[in-house]
């Protein structure tokens, strides 16, 4: 396989207009926490002063490949950020093909860490980076006008703490040391996770690499390889060696493959086989259909739309086949076993979750959710990191219900939902559709999103699909991390708004979540460059603008020394006569 | 002025993929209300027998536009509807120019019929339409899938006594009778209002014609117009002639006009000959900010956007100029008296809205509010059909607060939201964020949504914008009508579910919210004509398709007699036996 590297990401840019790649320093050389700041211009008042802003830190998922110094390689791969941390640990063995293993005995998860009180490189790395700076691990305030209702900051002492509780996690298996760790809890910013993968009719791996680079530049916090097709292995091989963000799979499709999509064949062998095999890899999560019990199917038989959870059909499948429990149930505490020799998160898979808005929250998918919460403590008895998968197709009345029950059968552990889709009549907009559940989910309490791309129900999503789905889910966790009260995500927020309301168009568009489109979409109607710098947009045009009526309101009370409401009404009468004399604002 | 109207149209289709236009028959022969019909083709079982599934009737705001039968002609405007039921009323008189008005004393509003105890032919129109048949008005029975919270039908008597109560309005102008009337209120369909208008800078009269119909094409239920540039009469004419939706106005943005910008030269009496011409010109609501009082403005000094309203920073500053009252709340009364004579519908607007989430929910937002549920009574005191303007830009967390206000406040007066906006940092992207917000506060008991567009914060929408804002927007209303288990909204959602499992494609594109771009998604993958009927998608191909095996485990149990839980728990293992001989299904 060789790719040409420009050609393979072409469509991906190498910064984002208006900002610079900054790297924040821990307690020690080698960590430095890679982010985003977008350089914000000085608000120019209409008396003439001029005062300056505070550039804007973002969260910064791209990796290395947003970083002008680094020369992108795929066939290197990127930088091994963790390796030097998880030798220092001294608990991991080389095997003989050079894959790191726990010691024999040895447990290597971030949780069995934080139980012992351990604090990592890794969560020190992820709390610095859930502040968006350093400096806030110190310093306790914030600018006044933020409303916050989470903790103001985020330590690496609460990050072990929340692990060790088993309210998050940090994916971060040992040998896939390019990952720049992150965490995923109700407490933590709301992350995005991404699809990509072939399937036996589309696809290359070169598509997908390049698929996972779309994804991380418009950040996407985890991605999950789902591919189906021929080249399996080597296919994710790329993905992981190129990814600073952690990965996820379904492993059972691989040893689906493995027996040519022959269910009856398919047996606990092999997929520990498929387990071991991506554990080596260095795949930081996996999806596992383990909840799906034999008593359960028959709850699904009046179902208007059935099973659709591919892993959830396949594992039916297999147990109706010989009227056995699923073997994923049966060996469970050895897949754990495995999981926590090298660090591997387990994500409880949803295989009965409703596959629209007739069969939501019937009893076939919360008789699945309560196994799930048996699963997770079994996952927590060995220390190993544990999320459960979530629906799906929920109507807006029903969410709520649904991250109750979660938060209550699960004690916390991070939820991680699909959507939800609220309604199903929008094919090509299935994005916008579960945006809206996926927001308001996210605000109740769900830990990760994952995304939905225009193309769900219809086909495999391209380049620009990612491209839709990420943004789109963006929009809705920063929703959630705004209702949710996150300092960081409220201040870039109002940042944009007082850029808005004193016609800083340029610093809008770099605040933005694509500045690109948001440029285009104005210089459609004003694309002379002087509109940049303009008072005014093409909504109201030149003499009728409100922000700008309001602006020199403001203005008015500040040169008088007015700021507070009371001041300003015994202003007002002067200000009339003011106006008065002076005629109208509009010409 | 003389429009090519295919030219204009261009972009417009004239039929939806798979439905056909029907017309429901009232009371009456001249009250046939407008549907769309998509036939469902018949559902292929495995075991070879064929199941007819029911066509499914939509609501359809595309006027005559969509029926074949029709000829467009721009210049001559649409058939007049309700001509002769104004007629029959005989309460109306034509000025010297010809428009009508009612006579002396009269009070031609819905409202005052619906107070005393007349059922209108719009009454009926407006319930025949809810419920998308005349059937369901006699037959109280609905599939038995269905989970209803609402009525399960709404009469001509209910519509009568939601319009007497306050709880709904039907914009109706004595002037506009080419409307087809439709209602608003918390117990109806969620509606979309779709802003056009030309600014200073942009547009066409023609421009604005055609994304009209290219609005209600898509969905609108109303239509505002926001001109604000040039021929904003001569617009408004070819707007109103030609739409078979209620059109709504802010007058002041003419008024204004009338002085050329100067807000010093607005007065009450340039303000009340503009609603007197729109009035006689058919204008079917206005927007008035009359709830923004003097005593408010003080309340804004400490935002940090100010006031962003158009109307509200209009007013803000003309009561500046001299200190004094807002005319529009002072001349509030003599203002009701006129939309009686025409039955127009007054939207009390929101002129102190908030501009940014950090204005949310303040002080001057709902001081405004409280004065605009004064208004209402007054307006209820005339018999004046009102509605409620809401924000705006409001976290997802304060959502519920701004319905539970309005509907205690207001009395449970339709609510009618721009949005709202959860976040600021989605520019280009607007309509998504906000559709977010729309769909919470929609299935909270909003009655209107008014759409935002890709433009949002940027500059005019173009046709295209018209068209993402509408599709954005009826999924979110769609959403809140599944949320409030409106049974024809959730019929639909299940028929297209249904579809789905069933691997009957066509009929999935025609029941989807933009069949077209749907079937061009769908076809990006498996382009060929075959595919349309395979019973597998391109995301898993052909071996590997969840549905596919849940359908077969569904057909196993129904040719076994087995349609409950239990059965099928015995039948399981003769299923695996079965199933072991056969070899797996996937190939």
């Amino acid at each position: 396989m060789n790719f040409n590297d420009n050609d393979t990401l072409r469509n991906i840019p190498r910064t984002y207009t208006g900002s610079k790649k900054i790297y924040v320093e821990g307690s020690r050389p080698d960590l430095r926490v890679s982010m985003r700041e977008v350089s914000i211009s000085p608000t120019r008042k209409t008396n003439g002063t001029i005062e300056e802003n505070s550039p804007i830190t973002l969260y910064d998922t791209s990796g290395p490949y947003t970083d002008p110094e680094y020369t992108i390689d795929l066939q290197k791969g990127l930088p091994r950020l963790r390796e030097t941390w998880i030798k220092e640990r001294r608990d991991t063995t080389a095997t003989e093909k050079g894959f790191l293993k726990a010691k024999d005995g040895a447990n290597v998860s971030q949780m069995h860490y934080a139980r012992n009180g351990v604090i990592t490189p890794e969560m020190e790395y992820a709390a610095i980076r859930e502040n968006m700076s350093r400096e806030l691990l110190w310093k306790k305030g914030y600018p006044k006008f933020l409303r916050s209702g989470l903790p103001t900051f985020i330590t690496p002492e609460f990050i072990r703490s929340e692990i060790a509780a088993g309210r998050a996690i940090l994916p971060a298996n040992i040998n896939h040391p390019e990952t720049e760790p992150m965490v995923i809890g109700k407490n933590f910013l709301v992350k995005v996770n991404a699809n990509i993968g072939n399937s036996a009719i589309a696809s290359s791996i070169e598509g997908e690499v390049a698929k996972l680079v779309r994804a991380i530049y418009f950040g996407a916090d985890t991605v999950m390889d789902l591919s189906t097709g021929k080249n399996i292995h080597e296919t994710r091989e790329w993905i992981l060696r190129n990814s600073p963000v952690p990965i996820g799979t379904v492993p059972l499709y691989q040893a689906l493959e493995k027996v040519n999509g022959r269910v009856e064949q398919l047996s606990w062998e092999i997929y520990r086989e498929t387990l071991i095999e991506q554990a080596e890899q260095g795949v930081d999560y996996f999806t596992i259909h383990a909840g799906l019990r034999l008593a359960h199917i028959p709850l699904t038989a009046n179902r208007l739309t059935g099973i659709v959870s591919r892993g959830g059909s396949i594992m039916a499948h297999w147990s109706l086949l010989g009227h056995r429990e699923n073997f994923l149930y049966t060996h469970f505490e050895e897949i754990l076993q495995i999981l926590k020799a090298y660090d591997i998160a387990v994500s409880l898979g949803d295989g009965l979750r409703p596959g629209s808005i007739y069969d939501a929250s019937d009893d076939a998918q919360y008789a699945e959710l309560e196994t799930l919460g048996e699963l997770l403590k079994l996952s927590w008895k060995h220390d190993v990191q544990a999320m459960i998968e979530g629906p799906g197709h929920v109507p807006l009345n029903l969410i709520e219900e649904n991250m109750t029950k979660e938060l209550e059968i699960c004690e916390e552990a991070p939820f991680y939902t699909l959507g939800p889709l609220p309604i199903d009549i929008s094919p090509g907009y299935d994005h916008i559709a579960s945006a809206i559940g996926a927001a308001q989910i996210g605000a109740l309490g769900t830990s990760m999103l994952c995304y939905v791309t225009p193309k769900e129900h219809l086909g495999l999503p391209n380049e620009e699909d990612v491209k839709q789905g990420m943004i789109v889910y963006k929009i809705a966790a920063h929703a959630a991390d705004v209702a949710k009260g996150h300092p960081r995500a409220t201040l870039r927020d109002h940042a944009l708004s007082k850029a808005r309301f004193e016609f800083r168009w340029e610093d809008q568009f770099h605040l933005a979540i694509d500045p690109d489109t948001a440029k285009a979409y104005h210089d459609e109607t004003l694309p002379q460059e002087p509109a940049k710098a303009a008072h005014f947009c093409s909504m109201c045009g030149p003499k009728f603008c409100s922000m700008k009526i309001t602006e020199e309101l403001k203005e008015y009370a500040r040169n008088h020394g007015v700021d507070d409401r009371k001041a300003i009404d015994i202003g007002m009468k002067e200000q009339a006569e003011k106006f008065a004399s002076a005629g109208s604002l509009y010409l």
